[in-house]
């Protein structure tokens, strides 16, 4: 074995850590959140639909606006992502529609959340409190209506809950669970490519968690399903929110039973063997035919750079407690 | 330290593995969906509601139907749930008002899903299965009208979509994910009872991931939240599908960096650090007060034995790729 690669410092994963707190309990409180949008500290990110909107200064953008700047585009929704140094943040959303004029205004920038993790246009812990934002409001836009009896329902609890005055229900946000997996065959992993990615791009084949289905057997599942392999045991690696429009992902990391890939095209475009110095060029973005995998902002890098820096073959020996 | 205590061979979690093949590719192809149907192996789980429907034999239970059979109360949804040895094993719901009448017949058994598992009363794969199409015919109760606009829509895809004729929106089952950890210091581990427990039952905190946010994070914020410990690196140690209504289990252990419980009553009854001897006779039903963890077919169960049986101090060891 040659020495492990030196790929750097390694950077942080997108949207993570959440620096607010999240004041669950007092979601209820009306009076402590209406104290919250009062004070003087308080603070909205503006999301109009796929488009976050940020505040261009000459020297840098900043995304936070104050409450009623937020709200002179109109409000579709407000929601408490929470607190920081007891100052409330809140998400507020706008009519989608209103983008194409902001995007044409001197003293605004908009972008998608996307854009502004990868080329580093927000800090961190903004992008962290903006994926809150864009989750939950996305959540809101697309459940205005009660789904058991379709009447028009309401959002309370300070945008954690929309309750149904018809029938009662009370609706909560969702996040849907999608397992990210990095396949290895001793010094080879698995890589694959949507025909939607960027061209020249592989990474780590992915899927929904379906209903009563172990997050180990959605990882199988989805590898068998995608590319015709068999895998055995799963180790989890990380997770990461993931606010397109609402997941989270589950990172993890599992052993090929079979060698011989069968893509679904439907999924794929395509699925291929690479080998530990191919991926290490691809993570320095070195790779001679410029094959490359996703940014660091990406749990698929994450798990791909956690395999090529691992000792070889750790992953065998990770202790299961169930499949 | 004294030996490791013997627990006996370890049991398997409830509603895992899945032996079904969900042969998920072919959800949107009618004819081969008509087909398993119309075959002689074709079989159904019957769900009406929370209840579900078993023929009680004069030597057993069975819980799979005739799809003519299973399709003689009525059906408010039909879902396929895979396939088994080429059969097509399906999920029918029916009417939740019919289980009263049922209840009182001599040739069928009708009981809750957790009863039917911690009393052994079907097989751990006739469990699975029912937990798929438990939790996937809970959704489709909960929306048959489009939370986009309000319109009625309707089953597609074998039972896995929702469509809107009315506004196009397509849905797709909802699947929550839920952290419950394992908080350990040292010697100890913290459980907590909630009110609803039976009596002197106690178990591992647990709590829905929110939007925005990462595995690592939920279970920090949770315990901060329940019982005020603040908590360091988070280890994953397996997951486990939980159709009440709709969760999946994302099961941890993590490290405690203060000691002080302060219980949020509105959530937990109580909280109190347990020492290795005391879970281990909990686990073993032989405490002197009679106090109680759940039972093998909840996840609580295998995280708490996991750490009665781990080499002690091991999990400050096992290698975080990040927080």
């Amino acid at each position: 074995m040659s020495a492990l690669p030196d790929l750097g410092p390694k950077p942080r994963l997108g949207y993570t850590p959440n620096p607010l707190e999240r004041v669950s309990e007092r979601r209820g409180d009306a009076a402590y959140v209406d104290e919250l949008e009062a004070a003087p500290g308080a603070a909205a990110y503006v999301i109009a639909g796929e488009n976050i909107v940020l505040n261009r200064f000459a020297d840098r953008l900043d995304p936070l606006f104050s409450l009623p700047a937020a709200r002179a585009w109109g409000v579709e929704e407000t929601v408490l992502l929470g607190v920081t140094g007891g100052h409330g943040r809140f998400g507020i959303g706008i009519d989608p529609g209103h983008a194409t004029l902001m995007k044409a205004r001197d003293d605004l920038f908009v972008t998608d959340l996307r854009s502004l993790a990868v080329q580093g246009l927000a800090s961190p812990d903004d992008l962290a409190a903006l994926a809150e934002a864009k989750a939950l409001l996305s959540w809101h836009a697309r459940h205005r209506f009660c789904s058991t009896c379709g009447a028009a329902n309401r959002a309370v609890e300070a945008g954690w809950r929309r309750d149904c005055p018809a029938c009662g229900a009370q609706h909560f946000p969702r996040t849907d669970p999608v397992v990210i997996m990095l396949v290895v065959d001793g010094e080879r992993c698995l890589l694959g490519r949507q025909a939607r990615f960027l061209p020249r791009m592989w990474s780590c084949l992915a899927g929904f968690v379906e209903p009563g289905e172990s997050i180990e057997a959605a990882v199988r599942r989805e590898i068998r399903e995608e590319a015709g392999i068999l895998c055995g045991p799963v180790s989890y690696v990380t997770s990461q929110p993931w606010p397109f429009p609402m997941s989270l992902m589950i990172g993890c990391q599992t052993v090929a039973l079979s060698r011989t890939i069968a893509v679904d095209t439907s999924e794929l475009e395509d699925a291929r063997w690479f080998d530990r110095e191919q991926v290490t060029a691809m993570l320095l973005d070195r790779h001679p035919q410029g094959l490359a995998v996703p940014p660091p902002i990406a749990i698929a890098y994450h798990l791909i750079r956690a395999w090529v820096e691992e000792v070889p073959h750790r992953a065998a020996t990770i202790p299961i407690v169930s499949s």
